[in-house]
Protein backbone atom coordinates (compact mmCIF):
# COMPACT_ATOMS: atom_id res chain seq x y z
CA UNK A 1 0.00 0.00 0.00
CA UNK A 2 2.80 2.25 0.76
CA UNK A 3 4.49 4.20 -2.21
CA UNK A 4 7.62 5.11 -0.03
CA UNK A 5 9.32 3.94 2.40
CA UNK A 6 11.99 5.91 4.54
CA UNK A 7 14.33 5.18 7.31
CA UNK A 8 15.05 7.49 10.35
CA UNK A 9 18.15 6.32 12.47
CA UNK A 10 17.15 7.73 15.76
CA UNK A 11 14.34 8.09 18.19
CA UNK A 12 13.63 11.76 17.19
CA UNK A 13 14.92 13.25 13.79
CA UNK A 14 13.49 15.45 10.91
CA UNK A 15 13.76 13.81 7.54
CA UNK A 16 14.03 15.78 4.62
CA UNK A 17 12.20 13.86 2.23
CA UNK A 18 11.51 16.51 -0.32
CA UNK A 19 13.40 14.80 -3.08
CA UNK A 20 12.08 11.63 -2.34
CA UNK A 21 8.66 13.48 -3.08
CA UNK A 22 9.70 15.04 -6.10
CA UNK A 23 11.03 11.82 -7.49
CA UNK A 24 7.63 10.15 -6.93
CA UNK A 25 5.89 13.09 -9.10
CA UNK A 26 8.81 12.57 -11.78
CA UNK A 27 7.92 8.76 -11.78
CA UNK A 28 4.19 9.91 -12.18
CA UNK A 29 4.67 11.64 -15.49
CA UNK A 30 2.19 14.32 -14.62
CA UNK A 31 3.31 17.34 -17.63
CA UNK A 32 0.42 19.43 -15.87
CA UNK A 33 -0.70 20.55 -13.22
CA UNK A 34 -2.37 19.05 -9.73
CA UNK A 35 -1.69 17.62 -6.50
CA UNK A 36 0.52 15.26 -4.64
CA UNK A 37 -1.87 14.04 -2.14
CA UNK A 38 0.56 12.44 0.64
CA UNK A 39 -0.42 10.15 3.79
CA UNK A 40 2.15 9.38 6.19
CA UNK A 41 0.45 5.70 7.13
CA UNK A 42 1.89 6.22 11.41
CA UNK A 43 1.12 7.56 14.28
CA UNK A 44 4.20 8.50 16.22
CA UNK A 45 5.56 10.14 13.35
CA UNK A 46 4.50 13.90 11.51
CA UNK A 47 4.18 15.27 8.13
CA UNK A 48 4.79 19.16 7.98
CA UNK A 49 6.72 21.76 5.73
CA UNK A 50 10.03 23.55 7.66
CA UNK A 51 12.74 26.04 7.16
CA UNK A 52 16.10 23.84 7.30
CA UNK A 53 18.74 26.33 8.27
CA UNK A 54 21.17 24.54 10.35
CA UNK A 55 20.05 23.68 14.03
CA UNK A 56 15.93 24.52 13.07
CA UNK A 57 15.46 20.21 12.70
CA UNK A 58 17.11 20.62 16.15
CA UNK A 59 15.00 23.32 17.58
CA UNK A 60 11.83 21.93 16.51
CA UNK A 61 12.30 18.81 18.39
CA UNK A 62 13.30 20.84 21.72
CA UNK A 63 10.14 23.00 20.29
CA UNK A 64 7.61 19.72 20.46
CA UNK A 65 9.34 18.36 23.31
CA UNK A 66 8.84 21.48 25.44
CA UNK A 67 5.39 22.02 24.72
CA UNK A 68 4.36 18.71 25.81
CA UNK A 69 2.83 18.56 29.07
CA UNK A 70 4.04 16.55 32.08
CA UNK A 71 0.88 14.39 32.83
CA UNK A 72 0.05 10.91 34.01
CA UNK A 73 -1.10 9.65 30.95
CA UNK A 74 -4.03 7.21 30.39
CA UNK A 75 -2.65 5.45 27.88
CA UNK A 76 -1.68 1.68 28.92
CA UNK A 77 0.23 0.00 26.09
CA UNK A 78 3.10 2.28 26.78
CA UNK A 79 2.96 5.30 28.38
CA UNK A 80 6.44 6.79 27.53
CA UNK A 81 5.53 6.74 24.23
CA UNK A 82 2.12 8.55 24.43
CA UNK A 83 3.70 11.99 23.21
CA UNK A 84 4.65 10.96 20.34
CA UNK A 85 1.10 9.51 19.46
CA UNK A 86 -0.31 12.93 20.63
CA UNK A 87 2.43 15.36 19.10
CA UNK A 88 1.69 13.19 15.57
CA UNK A 89 -2.21 14.04 15.82
CA UNK A 90 -1.07 17.90 16.54
CA UNK A 91 1.03 18.32 13.53
CA UNK A 92 -0.77 15.73 11.42
CA UNK A 93 0.55 12.86 8.96
CA UNK A 94 -1.13 14.37 5.61
CA UNK A 95 -0.21 17.02 3.02
CA UNK A 96 -1.15 17.83 -0.38
CA UNK A 97 1.78 19.52 -2.52
CA UNK A 98 0.57 22.14 -5.85
CA UNK A 99 2.59 20.57 -8.46
CA UNK A 100 3.06 23.00 -12.15
CA UNK A 101 5.22 21.82 -14.93
CA UNK A 102 6.48 18.44 -13.17
CA UNK A 103 7.58 20.42 -10.11
CA UNK A 104 6.49 20.60 -6.69
CA UNK A 105 5.60 24.46 -6.04
CA UNK A 106 7.50 25.02 -2.89
CA UNK A 107 8.80 28.06 -1.60
CA UNK A 108 12.77 28.82 -1.76
CA UNK A 109 13.20 27.44 1.68
CA UNK A 110 10.67 25.19 1.81
CA UNK A 111 11.39 21.90 2.93
CA UNK A 112 8.93 18.60 3.15
CA UNK A 113 9.58 16.92 6.43
CA UNK A 114 8.98 13.69 8.68
CA UNK A 115 9.08 13.94 11.83
CA UNK A 116 10.12 11.18 13.42
CA UNK A 117 9.22 10.95 17.29
CA UNK A 118 9.52 7.60 17.92
CA UNK A 119 12.70 5.78 15.70
CA UNK A 120 14.18 4.60 14.62
CA UNK A 121 12.04 2.96 12.23
CA UNK A 122 11.20 2.19 8.58
CA UNK A 123 8.03 4.98 7.79
CA UNK A 124 5.91 4.32 5.22
CA UNK A 125 3.93 7.06 3.09
CA UNK A 126 1.14 6.89 0.72
CA UNK A 127 1.09 9.36 -2.09
CA UNK A 128 -2.26 10.01 -4.93
CA UNK A 129 -1.44 12.06 -7.98
CA UNK A 130 -4.60 14.34 -8.62
CA UNK A 131 -4.33 16.25 -11.77
CA UNK A 132 -2.57 15.67 -15.53
CA UNK B 1 -23.83 21.63 1.29
CA UNK B 2 -22.40 18.74 3.78
CA UNK B 3 -22.19 15.27 3.17
CA UNK B 4 -21.62 14.02 6.25
CA UNK B 5 -23.17 14.66 9.70
CA UNK B 6 -22.08 13.47 13.14
CA UNK B 7 -22.85 14.10 16.47
CA UNK B 8 -20.86 14.48 19.48
CA UNK B 9 -22.42 13.79 22.39
CA UNK B 10 -20.70 15.70 25.29
CA UNK B 11 -18.54 18.60 25.78
CA UNK B 12 -14.80 17.74 24.51
CA UNK B 13 -14.82 13.88 22.61
CA UNK B 14 -12.49 12.76 19.89
CA UNK B 15 -14.86 10.77 17.44
CA UNK B 16 -13.54 8.13 15.49
CA UNK B 17 -15.13 9.04 11.67
CA UNK B 18 -13.01 6.60 9.91
CA UNK B 19 -16.04 4.33 9.15
CA UNK B 20 -18.09 7.02 7.76
CA UNK B 21 -15.51 8.33 5.67
CA UNK B 22 -14.82 5.00 4.29
CA UNK B 23 -18.33 4.78 3.29
CA UNK B 24 -18.67 8.03 1.77
CA UNK B 25 -15.75 6.71 -0.62
CA UNK B 26 -17.83 3.72 -1.42
CA UNK B 27 -20.73 5.87 -1.73
CA UNK B 28 -19.05 7.73 -4.67
CA UNK B 29 -18.01 4.47 -6.50
CA UNK B 30 -14.21 5.80 -7.36
CA UNK B 31 -12.86 2.24 -7.96
CA UNK B 32 -9.18 3.80 -9.51
CA UNK B 33 -7.24 5.98 -7.25
CA UNK B 34 -6.74 9.91 -6.24
CA UNK B 35 -8.04 10.91 -2.68
CA UNK B 36 -10.82 12.54 -0.46
CA UNK B 37 -10.69 16.44 0.49
CA UNK B 38 -12.44 16.98 3.16
CA UNK B 39 -13.40 19.79 5.73
CA UNK B 40 -15.00 19.70 8.69
CA UNK B 41 -17.28 22.87 8.57
CA UNK B 42 -16.82 23.96 12.01
CA UNK B 43 -14.85 26.41 14.13
CA UNK B 44 -14.49 24.70 17.52
CA UNK B 45 -13.32 21.14 16.56
CA UNK B 46 -10.93 20.05 14.59
CA UNK B 47 -10.00 17.16 12.18
CA UNK B 48 -6.81 15.13 12.73
CA UNK B 49 -6.04 11.39 12.58
CA UNK B 50 -5.10 9.70 15.42
CA UNK B 51 -4.20 6.11 17.48
CA UNK B 52 -7.30 4.97 19.23
CA UNK B 53 -6.04 2.53 21.80
CA UNK B 54 -8.05 3.31 25.11
CA UNK B 55 -7.06 6.06 27.05
CA UNK B 56 -5.52 8.41 24.01
CA UNK B 57 -8.60 9.47 23.30
CA UNK B 58 -8.40 11.16 26.78
CA UNK B 59 -4.84 11.74 26.81
CA UNK B 60 -5.24 14.03 23.50
CA UNK B 61 -8.00 16.39 24.96
CA UNK B 62 -5.81 16.52 28.21
CA UNK B 63 -2.52 17.99 26.04
CA UNK B 64 -4.77 20.32 24.57
CA UNK B 65 -5.97 21.55 27.67
CA UNK B 66 -2.69 21.66 29.55
CA UNK B 67 -0.95 23.43 26.49
CA UNK B 68 -4.05 26.27 26.05
CA UNK B 69 -2.39 29.26 27.75
CA UNK B 70 -4.39 30.87 30.70
CA UNK B 71 -4.80 33.90 29.07
CA UNK B 72 -7.50 36.73 29.34
CA UNK B 73 -9.13 36.41 25.90
CA UNK B 74 -10.12 39.53 23.88
CA UNK B 75 -13.26 37.55 22.29
CA UNK B 76 -15.33 39.56 23.70
CA UNK B 77 -18.75 36.92 22.34
CA UNK B 78 -18.19 34.15 24.63
CA UNK B 79 -14.88 33.92 26.25
CA UNK B 80 -15.47 30.57 27.93
CA UNK B 81 -15.25 28.89 24.41
CA UNK B 82 -12.06 30.93 22.91
CA UNK B 83 -10.15 28.27 23.63
CA UNK B 84 -11.69 25.69 21.37
CA UNK B 85 -11.66 28.15 18.30
CA UNK B 86 -7.59 28.40 18.70
CA UNK B 87 -7.08 25.15 19.36
CA UNK B 88 -9.60 24.44 16.04
CA UNK B 89 -7.29 26.35 14.41
CA UNK B 90 -4.08 24.83 15.70
CA UNK B 91 -5.44 21.22 14.81
CA UNK B 92 -7.03 22.30 11.42
CA UNK B 93 -10.73 21.08 10.03
CA UNK B 94 -9.11 19.96 6.65
CA UNK B 95 -7.91 16.44 5.63
CA UNK B 96 -7.15 14.88 2.22
CA UNK B 97 -6.58 11.52 2.25
CA UNK B 98 -5.33 9.18 -0.71
CA UNK B 99 -7.34 6.24 -1.60
CA UNK B 100 -6.78 3.54 -4.22
CA UNK B 101 -8.99 0.23 -5.53
CA UNK B 102 -11.89 1.95 -3.32
CA UNK B 103 -10.03 1.94 0.21
CA UNK B 104 -8.71 4.88 1.75
CA UNK B 105 -4.57 4.66 2.34
CA UNK B 106 -4.61 4.75 6.35
CA UNK B 107 -1.76 3.03 8.35
CA UNK B 108 -2.75 -0.02 10.54
CA UNK B 109 -3.07 1.80 13.14
CA UNK B 110 -4.33 5.51 11.81
CA UNK B 111 -7.91 6.53 12.87
CA UNK B 112 -9.38 9.58 11.57
CA UNK B 113 -10.62 11.93 14.44
CA UNK B 114 -13.32 14.79 14.90
CA UNK B 115 -11.92 16.49 17.89
CA UNK B 116 -15.13 17.70 19.55
CA UNK B 117 -14.25 21.60 21.55
CA UNK B 118 -17.58 22.70 22.07
CA UNK B 119 -20.07 19.96 21.98
CA UNK B 120 -22.50 18.42 22.15
CA UNK B 121 -23.44 19.52 18.63
CA UNK B 122 -24.22 18.32 15.06
CA UNK B 123 -21.07 18.59 13.16
CA UNK B 124 -21.00 18.97 9.27
CA UNK B 125 -18.15 17.97 6.78
CA UNK B 126 -17.76 18.44 3.40
CA UNK B 127 -16.13 15.70 0.84
CA UNK B 128 -14.70 16.19 -2.32
CA UNK B 129 -14.14 13.05 -4.47
CA UNK B 130 -10.57 13.26 -6.62
CA UNK B 131 -9.31 10.96 -9.08
CA UNK B 132 -10.80 8.20 -11.06
CA UNK C 1 5.41 30.07 -9.75
CA UNK C 2 2.64 31.66 -6.73
CA UNK C 3 -0.30 32.38 -8.14
CA UNK C 4 -1.86 34.80 -5.43
CA UNK C 5 -0.09 37.70 -3.71
CA UNK C 6 -0.65 38.86 -0.43
CA UNK C 7 0.89 41.60 1.75
CA UNK C 8 1.17 41.99 5.44
CA UNK C 9 1.31 45.21 7.19
CA UNK C 10 2.41 44.36 10.40
CA UNK C 11 4.89 41.95 12.21
CA UNK C 12 2.20 39.51 13.45
CA UNK C 13 -1.22 39.49 11.79
CA UNK C 14 -4.36 37.51 11.16
CA UNK C 15 -5.23 38.43 7.56
CA UNK C 16 -8.37 36.77 6.10
CA UNK C 17 -7.72 35.19 2.32
CA UNK C 18 -10.89 34.12 2.17
CA UNK C 19 -12.19 36.71 -1.04
CA UNK C 20 -8.59 35.85 -2.27
CA UNK C 21 -9.00 32.07 -2.35
CA UNK C 22 -12.44 32.43 -3.97
CA UNK C 23 -11.82 34.54 -6.57
CA UNK C 24 -8.84 32.39 -7.43
CA UNK C 25 -11.60 29.34 -8.02
CA UNK C 26 -13.79 31.48 -10.01
CA UNK C 27 -11.52 32.35 -12.32
CA UNK C 28 -10.09 29.27 -12.92
CA UNK C 29 -13.87 28.46 -14.12
CA UNK C 30 -14.85 25.45 -12.02
CA UNK C 31 -18.60 24.98 -12.21
CA UNK C 32 -18.75 21.35 -10.64
CA UNK C 33 -16.86 19.70 -7.75
CA UNK C 34 -13.43 19.41 -6.55
CA UNK C 35 -10.93 20.91 -4.32
CA UNK C 36 -8.54 23.24 -4.44
CA UNK C 37 -4.86 22.88 -3.27
CA UNK C 38 -3.38 25.63 -1.25
CA UNK C 39 0.26 25.88 -0.45
CA UNK C 40 1.88 29.71 1.18
CA UNK C 41 5.22 29.67 -0.32
CA UNK C 42 7.04 30.35 3.25
CA UNK C 43 8.32 29.15 6.11
CA UNK C 44 7.89 31.96 8.76
CA UNK C 45 4.10 32.30 8.38
CA UNK C 46 1.21 29.89 8.50
CA UNK C 47 -2.36 28.84 6.52
CA UNK C 48 -5.19 27.75 8.37
CA UNK C 49 -9.13 27.90 8.96
CA UNK C 50 -10.24 30.26 11.95
CA UNK C 51 -13.27 32.05 13.24
CA UNK C 52 -12.95 35.70 12.84
CA UNK C 53 -15.29 37.54 15.39
CA UNK C 54 -13.23 40.30 16.51
CA UNK C 55 -10.68 39.52 18.85
CA UNK C 56 -9.94 35.84 18.10
CA UNK C 57 -7.16 37.33 15.76
CA UNK C 58 -5.55 38.78 18.48
CA UNK C 59 -6.00 35.84 20.93
CA UNK C 60 -4.58 33.52 18.30
CA UNK C 61 -1.39 35.69 17.80
CA UNK C 62 -1.49 36.24 22.06
CA UNK C 63 -2.31 31.87 21.93
CA UNK C 64 0.70 31.52 19.50
CA UNK C 65 3.24 33.15 21.51
CA UNK C 66 2.31 31.60 25.25
CA UNK C 67 3.10 28.43 23.81
CA UNK C 68 6.23 28.75 22.39
CA UNK C 69 8.94 27.99 25.01
CA UNK C 70 11.54 30.58 26.15
CA UNK C 71 14.25 28.25 24.80
CA UNK C 72 17.90 28.82 23.56
CA UNK C 73 17.53 28.27 19.90
CA UNK C 74 20.27 26.70 17.67
CA UNK C 75 19.10 28.24 14.79
CA UNK C 76 22.36 30.47 14.06
CA UNK C 77 20.82 32.54 10.98
CA UNK C 78 19.10 34.82 13.21
CA UNK C 79 17.53 33.13 16.50
CA UNK C 80 14.91 36.11 16.90
CA UNK C 81 12.30 35.10 13.90
CA UNK C 82 12.83 30.76 14.96
CA UNK C 83 9.92 30.63 16.85
CA UNK C 84 8.15 32.47 14.05
CA UNK C 85 9.86 28.60 11.42
CA UNK C 86 8.88 26.75 14.06
CA UNK C 87 5.08 28.14 14.25
CA UNK C 88 4.94 28.06 10.58
CA UNK C 89 5.56 23.99 10.84
CA UNK C 90 3.25 23.30 13.81
CA UNK C 91 -0.01 25.15 12.18
CA UNK C 92 1.57 24.08 8.30
CA UNK C 93 1.40 26.01 5.29
CA UNK C 94 -0.86 23.67 3.12
CA UNK C 95 -4.83 23.69 2.94
CA UNK C 96 -7.00 21.63 0.46
CA UNK C 97 -11.00 23.03 0.13
CA UNK C 98 -13.40 21.24 -1.54
CA UNK C 99 -15.85 23.10 -3.55
CA UNK C 100 -18.95 22.32 -5.07
CA UNK C 101 -21.07 24.64 -7.81
CA UNK C 102 -18.23 27.15 -8.02
CA UNK C 103 -18.43 27.96 -4.49
CA UNK C 104 -15.81 27.13 -1.46
CA UNK C 105 -17.13 24.69 1.09
CA UNK C 106 -17.20 26.15 4.07
CA UNK C 107 -19.21 26.42 7.44
CA UNK C 108 -20.75 29.67 8.12
CA UNK C 109 -18.01 30.91 10.81
CA UNK C 110 -15.04 29.45 8.65
CA UNK C 111 -12.54 31.84 7.10
CA UNK C 112 -9.62 31.13 5.46
CA UNK C 113 -6.59 32.74 7.28
CA UNK C 114 -2.67 33.80 6.45
CA UNK C 115 -1.11 33.90 10.03
CA UNK C 116 1.71 36.05 9.37
CA UNK C 117 4.81 35.71 12.27
CA UNK C 118 7.35 37.70 10.52
CA UNK C 119 5.77 40.47 8.52
CA UNK C 120 5.34 42.75 7.18
CA UNK C 121 6.08 41.07 4.20
CA UNK C 122 4.64 40.27 0.68
CA UNK C 123 3.55 36.50 0.83
CA UNK C 124 3.27 33.94 -1.85
CA UNK C 125 0.72 31.30 -2.60
CA UNK C 126 0.76 28.59 -4.89
CA UNK C 127 -3.28 27.30 -5.69
CA UNK C 128 -4.04 23.99 -8.02
CA UNK C 129 -7.51 23.32 -8.68
CA UNK C 130 -8.08 19.95 -8.68
CA UNK C 131 -11.92 18.74 -10.43
CA UNK C 132 -14.07 19.43 -12.80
Amino acid sequence: MADLVVNSSTNEQILDITGQIQDELENRHHSGSGALAVNLLHTTAGLTMADLDPGTDQDFLDFLRAITPDIQWRHPHDPSHTPSHLLSSLIGTTLTIPFAGGRLQLGTWQRIILVELDGPRERRIAVAGLGS
